[in-house]
């Protein structure tokens, strides 16, 4: 089971608001790469690794990455809460607000909703092991777009945090299927 | 920020293989009234209610709800991790041992893809709230249909359980939802 | 069976190309609390509603839906049958004539496909008219977002007609599920 | 506006259970080829006809197919309404009934959901016309096999009725094409 | 089997850059009258056509298609590949470059994901050629939409070239239609 | 461009029918880990590839991989072309019977569509390479689920073969990653 604190894994402080900006971010929620595809592969593969090592490492990291959508999450609401009907507007999110006022919807940054058949699960440690790997690289691309397309500070900050994340997510994922290969699984 | 607590909510104790129900049970996993689908819901929508009542609420539920797709997801598990490939067969879930051998993927019980077109963020919190007591009504029906088709104690227990605790849970939102509207809110 | 009467529920006399405002009122056509969605809900659920009261209220509000989705297929037909290509790029329905021309299709606000993931049917008349109550909220609270975003007197007295109905429909419902709920249904 | 009649296009008489025709009728409700399908695509594409003569049969067509969604969900549920858990069961029904007890979900006879990626609205009368065309033989086809699957007279006559129908809106649209090809149109 | 041959079927030599269009080309990649849709028809339907002048009819233009797949994408490629951020961004391709950076993705104009549910497959090659006639007729309308939203003519010319294409693969389609109605197929 | 020879990469000689084994293969022609989902994948990264080497490998892979399709759909259509209507009803195949004859239509093994939401383009070689190494294990599972699921040697010698070839392109993508990594892409 899960327990919810009431923290951040990295503070947010958004200092202004940035309509284009919260409209890209949702893909890290919703899209793709975001962190609901992570964290969902992760808690779903963990019933079929091998060993308590591999549950642990999946248990851990896929819970870790419920508290980045709520970082991204929060990102989003403070850069558009205060938004009035008319930057809305010129900024092209009347059609979020149309269909969610300012509330949080997952989709990617084009609207299309979430959909599982962004992940995989084979049941087999070594290729679930090779998709995360993937996911995690996939995940860091997306940071690092997302990271050319402001020069926020308030943002910037916890960006590099999310795709310093990814990185250290990849080598646990990289040591892990290296040691079951060792071990002989296939 | 979410932790992982290794324990489940309710016990799970299956008793023998049942691939039959595992099929079924799969969408509270990834189904349109499953438990995945009512988590999110609650974890997005929080972001948009008015207060902290609403928001600890919010969190709260949506929370539980990420343990009980872990429940669900073990007693899947425990059903089908010890079939063999002529028992698969037989109950019909070689399409399944197809695509996932014995992995946990997020679909309904067609093997529909997992989408976020299930639930509704409103951002108004009367709204989201009507939204959330029929949510808890339609998975109670879910579980109500689950318990018709099996007599095995080991699995009533659980899906008695799940069931009873979404009405506690529309109870819960059903005060909110009254308060709110005893506030003025529309 | 159904009879198609050439004649609108209210009519529309839409004073002015309006580009932004089409696009957005799709979501009423094809969007997941759309006239389409509604319809499609209630004349589904009909089928396993108690007795004739039910059946003939679910009938009678499924069919006044497929009014209202005529409703807003007339609007968004007049908002943008006089625009110009330069005018069509301006407002960013480029992508709506490459692929439709002026044509009117059935997707959200975004251009997400409809998809009867949006709905429910439970086979449970209290269930459904708990969905359904929803239902009339979320297309409630979409009317007053689409009200918000325009000053056009000729599109608000339509999307003000429309939001009132939604509130009548909400009202009769909720006296079917009261009345079902005394007759003792769960 | 539309108008809802008490009455079938054309009388159902199911005289007996079969589960496995029910699952399978569902594709003419909520798949591909069905009778939503085809109803939307017409009632969708008439706003773009250049004339009355075109917008008139769509109109008619697209709302005679609202009946036949009726016809085919009314065989659906006579076929499913006296069914036993156990029945069902047999039958491979346990998923149906688990999400929808026996309520009527548009879907294809797999189970996926119903989507509008399905139909095309070009808003060119000529391109339409040919949609039009090969809709009409794709459902015609869809009802030969459906036909080719039972041998129960109660089923067979009101498919074959409406394969037949198939046919005449096949000639309709095809004398409309004519015309409007003879007109210029292109 | 199919072999690559490093040339386009008809020369693309893109002048300048323009975002605008490059986003909606896309819908001729991944949209539900696009290119890869065509291929995917062609070459599925091939199978249960009844002798071998139809199979290779359709594995001619279904190969043939998946050259114009090519030619789309490169097209495309060559349009964004060397826009800057701000361009991007003043595009409204943002969504676009962060979720693939500068890479190709199937979907159609407005990010929606390329799905299967575009095409028809019957199994009845007079129902398939009627659906082939229609494809080819939505293709050529998304082309002179295509051609209406540009000026420059190192674009106009090969969507001109694949306008007239499609035109062609309509007459071969009614020709064998033709042949198979005279026949005795139905 | 492409061309067509009529050959297929490795013989199919399909020695007796097998209904059940058809509705199984059928996820290697539309499913998530399926040929027609790699062939997509690879012919739109490469694109994106910074040299010559990179968009060479790509193609020719991606052409391979639409010799594949073409082999999962010569096996499935020789496990059913001789079917029966009972034996179709015995496999359960009658949906498939219902929506597409005989015909072969790109889905998973559940009939949900084929989706684009299948494959990752980021348009980072490296990220591109880590997705296809991971793909290409995925499609290796799926292999040996396929082969754990029949003991004919009709169907095993060709399932084999497409296996082995998912791990030579597995090597041929991982000595790319390897040189671009040393060439010091990031």
């Amino acid at each position: 089971m899960f327990k919810y604190e009431k923290m951040l894994e990295y503070p947010i402080n958004v200092k202004k608001k940035d309509l284009h900006m919260a409209k890209l971010l949702v893909t890290q929620f919703g899209g793709p790469d975001g962190e609901l595809s992570a964290s969902l592969r992760y808690l779903s593969q963990r019933f079929t690794m091998p060993d308590e090592k591999g549950k642990a490492l999946l248990s851990n990291i896929g819970t870790e990455e419920l508290g980045h959508v709520e970082m991204i999450c929060t990102m989003i609401h403070d850069l558009i809460k205060d938004a009035s009907i008319s930057e809305l507007k010129d900024a092209g999110l009347d059609s979020w607000y149309t269909q969610h006022n300012k509330g949080l919807f997952p989709t990617d940054a084009n609207g299309a909703p979430f959909t599982s058949a962004y992940i995989g699960v084979s049941g087999n440690p070594i290729v679930d092991l090779q998709e995360d790997l993937a996911a995690e690289e996939k995940a860091r691309a997306t940071y690092e777009n997302l990271m050319d397309l402001t020069t926020d500070e308030s943002l910037l900050a916890p960006l590099s945090f999310l795709r310093q994340r990814e990185i250290v997510h990849y080598n646990r994922f990289k040591e892990l299927l290296d040691y079951y290969k060792e071990k002989g699984l296939k």
